[in-house]
């Protein structure tokens, strides 16, 4: 097991997150505050104090609109609506941290790679080296509606069209700008060498992009790459491109099998198999004693909003789960993700009686249940959490608040001070940019790593 | 004339923006700083100490490589290029201020109205609605070919595109969410009511965007609307949806000209012509003497880069100077926008004789011409910066700062105090919005602007 481990809060700009109904509990800010300037500064402020590695802003970029065929069950709840532009706030928070990293989600889908590349450099530059993207190639069917589509592109060739876009943004960040091509040479006259920049001239089967890149080399030059894909054409996507890899499993063997999968799929691209982070979900629910947290659980069972947290499941899984509301079903669960097809997300266990039937999911969709969280005093919860990653070899989480921002205080104050006197947990931030801070090498992507094969593009530009 | 003026800072998060050649000067120091977030948090701080009105970010999607067709002389002086997201360091300059206001370019050709409308609406939240959009079409042949077009659109093709752009961003932003739709009621356990958030199921020409909108209304809805069109396509654009028009003219009356036809075009539209605002470009070379002003502006001519001032003026206007510059041209000189064809910049003018010939133009183009700057001590440049507004009626001015920071210090400590004294500059902020601050109504377009006839949407959606 890794020490320390990595812990991130999972957030997003929006109202809500995947605390469905909990703006009803009364310590609940973020609702009212995610919209704020200060809102960000404060949480900035307060995950550095709590060490944590860096702040994930999950995204979509439509509502959720699959349970009853409707957006009503979301919009009541504030689920994930309303959601605004997550990149807009990152420099703000950099602003008043050191070391804090940004994960940020961009779509492959529906962004273009020339916009991506140019901000992420950008973010790179005023952060300093924090930042890292979460590529994703877009889930919901009203995404595909807001941006000209009248479904969704069919979930392998969205992968393909991935591919493709990383390609182009390889070449922008690795290849287009020589090291030195910044010479600020005033007896020359020369600020930037002409030579050492260069165009990129990709021509793809979806993109076609020119170049030369806007933007300077940013300390990272490519953002750490994170990536969150369990279908089988996600996990080879992940092997090749992600060095850290957010993946879910309903238990820490099921979790492992798939870690040692992408490993082992990394290592066939040529890359070093344990130069790839993993992480997983985490949600917390911690109070001085045991009995206090069942309380808080109770408490916010009760404030739960099933038909949010269905409205969820419903649009990520493409089920409408209100169709099974009344007709019980033992139809194994798979994910859909298209019109055209679903795929096998547990496709990996090989006990295929254990997979999840609808009518399971269904139960569990609605329900805050004891199985998806850890709940218990500081102790039990540095406990389970020690438990969970020895057991499925997971280098890190993505923490969950419920309650913002009073569940990453309660989680700072009682669980950090367990957890670091058992070496799980850092004392301090190791310099340098998000990279080295997560795998102690250079600032830059690795030589194993396939888009180091596009930092000799303008050399070939020449020759050619 | 308007008492007080307007007076934005001409800005690019670039090294260099219009100051060709000037990264040499010894007091220049942003082309090495801005890439960096101080450099833009003391940017911002200095210019509410100065009480400027907002800053205005020009931004480009591409590298200028009209002049002896090649990317060369632009890069080599750092001329627009590199240049970072300007988006993302608006927030960290509100994170210091609390008047300042920010000016954003973002074009209708290349970007996607849903991606804009959200990231407007994100910016006006996080800046409590200081936020402008200058919708530019985008001129650069190196940018259609970064976005995957082998040519540009045509001109006056790509104004058709940013009118139903523009349609579907009002939709977003004026229609989608009712006023009152975040209620908050825990009773009822509703924090949004979903009868109150509308789809806009727009379906045009060009763009089909089903919503509704991710974002909550903003403090202004619409950001202000800013255009920059010299075109009669672009003055007829500008005259149906900006509030504020940066125009450039040869000479005052010129000026005065343009703004007369905007007004009278904006009225045909139905909206009130005095509730538009014109902006034009100024800059100031200024010292205590005017001897030492002079002295100033010599060795800005002796540090100039002639090479990036034509590579500018060739990627702007569609000429490659360099083919004439062994063999001079009587021949008019037009704007050539695209390799289809041109449009007449000047056609307003009665006086045709008066138009340059391309020969003009490329003495012009290359050096810093005293027309073209207003020299002198103190109140040498305050008289100049009366006379201009007078005789042309602008209300207001982008002053291009020549060597950053300095001369926006001097134009600060100089020139601001003279003003003040005349009336022509204000001492105190108004408080309110962007738009309140401009035109003393509310943060909301008026009920005259074109954008108000989508405020139904949801209305016509129900009874449809």
């Amino acid at each position: 097991m890794d020490r320390p481990l990595l812990f991130n809060a999972f957030e997003m700009a929006s109202a809500m997150h995947n605390a469905h109904g909990l703006w009803k509990h009364p310590d609940s800010e973020r609702h009212r505050r995610y919209k704020e300037l200060y809102y960000w500064v404060e949480m900035a402020k307060r995950l550095e104090a709590g060490l944590f590695d860096a702040v994930f802003f999950a995204d979509v970029l439509g509502v959720y609109d699959t349970y009853r065929q409707s957006p009503a069950p979301s919009i009541r709840d504030g689920m994930q609506f309303p959601l605004n532009d997550a990149s807009l706030v990152i420099p703000v928070m950099a602003s008043v941290t050191n070391h804090l990293s940004f994960v940020l989600t961009a779509s492959t889908t529906y962004e273009h790679p020339f916009h991506i590349a140019r901000r992420f450099s950008t973010l790179d530059h005023l952060t300093d080296g924090r930042m890292a993207w979460n590529i994703v190639t877009s889930y919901l069917p009203n995404a595909a509606k807001n941006f000209g589509l009248e479904r969704m592109i069919a979930h392998d060739q969205r992968y393909e069209i991935a591919d493709e876009f990383l390609e182009v943004t390889y070449k922008l960040w690795e290849g287009s700008w020589e090291e030195d091509a910044f010479v600020e040479d005033r007896g020359a006259g020369m600020l930037i060498d002409p030579a050492k920049i260069h165009p990129i001239h990709h021509c793809g089967a979806f993109f076609s992009v020119e170049g030369p890149h806007l933007c300077e080399p940013s300390p990272q030059r490519t953002p750490v790459l994170y990536q969150a894909g369990s279908s089988e054409r996600g996990r080879a996507f992940a092997a090749k491109h992600a060095e850290c890899v957010f993946v879910g499993a309903p238990s820490p063997e099921r979790l492992q099998a798939y870690i040692e999968d992408i490993r082992r799929q990394a290592e066939q691209y040529g890359r070093d198999p344990e130069q790839l982070k993993f992480f997983t979900f985490l949600t917390v629910i911690v109070g001085k004693t045991s009995e206090e947290a069942e309380a808080k659980f109770e408490q916010l069972r009760r404030l739960w909003s099933a038909d949010a947290a269905k409205a969820q499941f419903s649009g990520a899984s493409g089920y409408d789960l209100a169709e099974y509301e009344t007709k019980p079903s033992d139809e194994p669960f798979l994910f859909r993700t298209t019109d055209h097809g679903h795929y096998k997300a547990a496709s990996l266990t090989k006990d295929a009686a254990k997979r999840l039937t609808i009518g399971e999911a269904l139960q569990k969709a609605g329900t805050l249940t004891r199985e998806s969280v850890i709940i218990g005093n500081p102790t039990q919860v540095a406990d389970a959490i020690e438990e969970r990653a020895r057991r499925s070899g997971v280098n890190g989480f993505n923490l969950t608040h419920l309650v913002t921002p009073k569940d990453l205080d309660d989680f700072i104050e009682y669980v950090v001070p367990i957890l670091q006197r058992r070496g799980l947990y850092k004392t301090a931030y190791t310099p340098g940019t998000m990279r080295e801070k997560l795998f102690g090498g250079g600032a830059r992507l690795p030589s194993h790593h396939p888009a180091a094969a596009f930092r000799s593009i303008g050399v070939r530009t020449k020759s050619s």
